[in-house]
């Protein structure tokens, strides 16, 4: 029997997880559910014959270093900072790692350890950075393999709600860890625009917003997502002149969560005494410089902010709740954790609606054996969740990781080393997987001139 | 013999050394240096009888448990990022370990382990942190003693240069660590005022300024720094309604340097290809959207950060190299290592210059006992360094340093647990050597109405 530890039931798990225990029985596995919160992870197993649950701290390095040691294979599904700590007592005690996290330098320090030991730390290996990673590959792969050069890339992703079921002002609802929506873009983002290097600052990441069209979907709005320019190397595309990866909205979203991190919400630092018995209103009058004049709270947000005290972005962020009376009654100290309560509670997914997720890639491309000619290649992915269903968010996070998980276990990736699915022994078979149930690029090729 | 190890071998550490080197012969120390840079290390131990030189890497783990295991007692001085590693190591070997950097949780969570094993974790025993807490402390157990509450405390740092000996148009000089001075105030800084807490983002603080009174020197720029509400319970003045810690700047240094944070200059995230043969034209390019209009890149910066273009921010970057045409030439990858070669090269303190480090405490008092009676006490210490000789900002930041290795190796300093030197046993040995030395507060007393 192969015993398989998932660290993590939060909401990119749900789908994962069903699968590893769908195909326990056939492959002889046994499904050890890990998280701090046992009941999430107990309503993840659900008696399940192959499967346990199990209350899990990740800071608890005893239990940590004892359940990997008792693993074969770790799938790690815990927030971005924790996959280091995982993936260091994975090399300890030479068990594999499969994880969504994007990879940092301290995973990269691992790869002569992972390969001497003979494992597998495949990271980024969710939905985006993921299936994005894959069907990139996928396409400049066909395209080399053509002649072709790409000069341009563009990439584009994102977690929605579907169209038809829009309930709110921000046109967005809560798929994934919230506090990742909170702090999104924190660290600035890097791309290059023909030929020339451009970054954006924190501060000005959302006003750098402009606008995408999806196939299938309309217009949508991008702002540039992390340091898209890094992917020119990690592609094998060292031509491009272009290389833009960006996260997308529904239009306006980013109007409005712009003068949210221009008032510095987003603060994970500063802890703020008392919280939970502070108002909303309180909170916010926090981030502004008391020489702000206004009738009230609004209009002192608004003079700061140089914004309409009776429009559109007032209007939200009226709506989200910021300028309430309430006690924020929240659990944590920092303006963040109280941001991410309250996007919880505003933005949740109703069950009767869908979530949506989206990749978008574009590739310009020069073919010089072939009289130069030039074309663009589109190729996306829309996916919807079913209500009251596993989210489509959960479906293509998850899928990708227990597809690699599966692989790993039954000898079909024999790769060693720390890893993102850009090579064709794991995007080939995942992406044939991925395709048998559902989840299609939809490619359009137009001539440039 | 007792053996001390010194790590760092930087700016703040000549004066350290020389005290521990000075006083070796009559206590019987040996005392090594580390520094990943030999020759720094080299040039402070001088050939000393009782001393030697190291080249020291802190990420070679074998080599800092070893050098750490040999030694009785270890003086940090490396950047703020590695002491935690070096307190691990210190409470793994059952050593004392005396810092200058800000305690953080790392620090907080080996509290246990250091009553346990009888140790000692000093931090923020230099000059801002260091200095500051023993003088506040001083003068509020002396409050607390003669039956104040303190209703207020505001206290200000800096290191700058001489008021006659200033070169540049910032009215600065590097004296410690310049990357610390490129990312100062990254994460924001909060402080209470009136009753209010105020949180202030990085993009807005160095616009959040205002004029400070240093006796003795004038009328100066100050900057909220870091956390300085949660300094409230540290110091045990929970009824202050007024929280304030500051740095002190020459007027008009904010005012460009909150422009230099606007464009997005001091990032240490995204890496920059090639940087080295950029030009500086090219890197402050990079930060610019494509669509702002100008004539040239100084208009272009002007206009995207809407300043007058020919006024004398635009001025003082120019003067800073920002908008020339050479190549950078930098060894490192980001823009933040950019910016800290540019102001190591611009902002040198000139070896017939002095700095001048100045502290300023104000303390609002109310006597309930004396018919509620208040009071203003200010204290304040301006230092200046000789020319040619050690830095004033090395000597108050090594100084109380060396004195407490010297307490404790003499066991005059009993303590155990992680402290910072708010405890009198600390703080009033210390102010009586730093008194001899002549680093002397000197308070004034106001009534106030």
């Amino acid at each position: 029997m192969k015993r398989i530890l998932v660290l993590g039931a939060g909401a990119s798990s749900p789908y994962l997880i069903s699968y590893l225990l769908e195909h326990a029985e056939q492959h002889d596995w046994f499904v050890t559910v890990g998280d701090y919160d046992l009941q999430a992870a107990a309503a993840r197993v659900q008696d399940h014959a192959r499967g346990q649950a199990l209350q899990f701290d990740v800071n608890d390095s005893e239990l940590l270093s004892s359940q990997i040691e008792q693993s074969d294979l770790v799938v790690n599904l815990l927030a971005p900072t924790f996959q280091a700590l995982v993936a260091w007592d994975c090399i300890h005690h030479a068990r594999d790692m499969i994880s969504v996290s994007y990879r940092d330098n301290r995973i990269r320090d691992l790869e002569q350890d992972a390969v001497r030991k003979g494992l597998l730390i495949l990271t980024e290996v969710g939905l985006d950075p993921g299936i994005d990673h894959m069907s990139t590959m996928a396409v400049i792969d066909r395209i080399h393999n053509d002649g072709g050069v790409v000069t341009g890339y563009e990439s584009y992703g994102g977690g929605l709600p579907a169209p038809d079921t829009i309930d709110n002002p921000f046109a967005y609802v809560i798929t994934w860890n919230p506090r990742n929506v909170v702090m999104a873009g924190e660290k600035g983002a890097q791309f290059l625009d023909n030929g020339k290097v451009r970054i954006v600052p924190y501060h000005h990441l959302f006003q750098n917003t402009w606008s995408v069209e999806v196939p299938g979907v309309g217009t949508m709005e991008a702002y540039p997502n992390r340091d898209g320019l890094s992917y020119r190397e990690t592609y094998g595309i060292g031509q491009a002149e272009s290389m833009i990866r960006g996260t997308i909205r529904y239009p306006g979203f980013s109007e409005t969560w712009s003068q949210i991190v221009a008032l510095g919400l987003p603060n994970e630092t500063m802890r703020i005494p008392d919280l939970a018995d502070r108002t909303w209103a309180e909170l916010v009058d926090m981030f502004l410089p008391t020489q702000v004049a206004g009738d009230d709270l609004a209009s002192r947000v608004a003079n700061f902010l140089h914004i309409s005290p009776t429009g559109g972005i007032i209007k939200n962020l009226r709506w989200l709740g910021l300028f309430s009376d309430e006690p924020t009654g929240v659990a944590g100290d920092t303006a963040s954790l109280a941001m991410t309560a309250l996007l919880n509670r505003k933005l949740q997914l109703n069950p009767e609606n869908s979530d949506m997720v989206i990749l978008h890639h574009r590739f310009t491309v020069r073919y010089p054996d072939d009289g130069d000619r030039r074309e663009q290649i589109t190729a996306t992915l829309v996916d919807r969740g079913e209500p009251g269903g596993p989210t489509a968010m959960a479906r293509t996070v998850g899928l990708p990781a227990a597809i690699a998980a599966k692989l790993r276990l039954t000898g079909e990736l024999p790769l060693t080393g720390c890893h993102i699915p850009t090579h064709p022994a794991i995007y080939v078979p995942i992406l044939r997987e991925l395709e048998n149930a559902g989840l299609v690029f939809t490619e359009e090729v137009e001539a440039l001139g």
